[in-house]
């Protein structure tokens, strides 16, 4: 049981929980969560997490209400140890800013750990090859937060540049078009054949990968929700195969240019 | 000692090592090295690694000559496990692509799997706050393989939308001018007050951490060699105080429009 609130003892920890495996967690991540009194999370995420929760107050959120749970987490971290926890790496599209904006606004001297995860881009990257070799860019197309003509002009300025990138939030109920949208700003600066992965629950249960081109894009766009990560290949990306099977998608780094191998 | 060549027993783990320290490394990384009759990697890489390699074939090699390293490990692999490891993620600026390259050019049929890692971009971000919370670009600064006039094009087009920029490989003796060089692009889009952060081996021995801005960030060029990664805030990017210290960067999401708090 967590202990009787104690001033001046509390800490906060925002922990990356990488893809959802445990066995992509970090140890940090792990220790912290273990060393927490009030674990704070979506609840998809504190599941692989149960056998570390016992004795622990647990706080499971849906998804929304974000300022509201990072107000809480705050709040409890004043006397209490505190771990939030997000899938991924808490810093991108997780909860690291907004608590942070919270503590910074709250004025509370509280010890702040922020505990790295491996990404979404990287774990999806990594079941296709190596589809983001080199310079790449990630961009959400959730339009919660940002306007989708703001989103819309990222897409074309980095399809533009024939650079990979990793589309998170790619769809959801809420918005049901905004994968084929993309789709569509990728077709206006990339050829038809430019690869693309849809990795669906990447590391975790579940697992679905799919590995098309542009030019195919409409009869995968079933498999693409709000668990998924979309990687559009550059203009040097290719098909990696090996024998007959699409294995996935490889972005050379340019040794071919400099070698021969 | 390494078992005696056995056609069709071999295996590739292409790890993906993360920052450095072991508590930052996932246990999948640490099995795959674990199981490998032979690892191969870069010196810096290994040496935190000692203890799991007793008993292996170690190969260690020193910056450059990848595509030799690659056709080794994958010659090796047709009778041998092995795991060929990068710092950070092997799929960013790693070794996965040259190797599934080298593979599928020989047309061996090894299985081969990729282990994640936390990538420097969420490594060096997780030490200053919270930069990357939304969209983000990654651009190397080498030279080496794509011509300083690509970078400089990725470094306008990614500046002008105005998302944080992780710069890897920001500097080397062979390009003592390449920091300030992005510098001045991004000084050409983004106001002087925007926030940069210069994170020296985050996560390992001899972390070093400096944030300022654009418009101070010639006091900081020493600071950045080849073992730092940059990030250069974006239009919404600001310094992170806890009273009068800087404590790093807040990137917010936008929740500040939607919500008051």
């Amino acid at each position: 049981m967590p202990s009787h609130a104690e001033p001046g003892k509390g800490s906060l920890a925002i922990v990356g929980l990488g893809p959802g495996l445990r066995e992509y967690m970090t140890p940090r991540a792990l220790k912290a969560i273990a060393a927490a009194e009030y674990v704070i999370g979506n609840a998809s995420y504190l599941e692989p997490l149960e056998p570390l929760l016992a004795g622990k107050e647990v706080i499971r959120s849906a998804m929304g209400r974000e300022v509201e749970r990072a107000q809480g987490a705050v709040d409890l971290a004043r006397t209490h140890r505190v771990a939030i926890v997000s899938g991924g790496d808490a810093g991108v599209y997780g909860m690291a800013s907004i608590v942070l904006e919270v503590l910074e606004h709250d004025g509370a001297d509280i010890p702040v750990e922020i505990i790295p995860g491996v990404t979404a881009a990287n774990a999806a990257a990594s079941r296709v090859g190596s589809p983001l070799s080199g310079d790449f860019a990630v961009i959400s197309l959730s339009d919660l937060l940002t306007p989708l003509g703001v989103i819309e002009s990222r897409l074309d300025a980095v399809f533009s540049l024939g650079i990979p990138v990793v589309l998170y939030n790619p769809r959801s109920r809420g918005r049901p078009h905004n994968f084929l949208m993309a789709i569509g700003h990728a077709r206006q600066h990339l050829p038809p054949g430019t690869p693309i992965a849809i990795v669906r629950n990447a590391l975790r249960e579940k697992e679905e990968i799919t590995v098309t081109t542009l030019a195919e894009a409409e009869t995968v766009g079933d498999a693409v929700d709000m668990h998924t990560t979309v990687i559009i290949g550059g203009r040097e990306s290719r098909i990696w195969r090996m024998g007959d099977d699409v294995k996935g998608i490889i972005t050379p780094r340019g040794y071919h240019r400099k070698y021969v191998y």
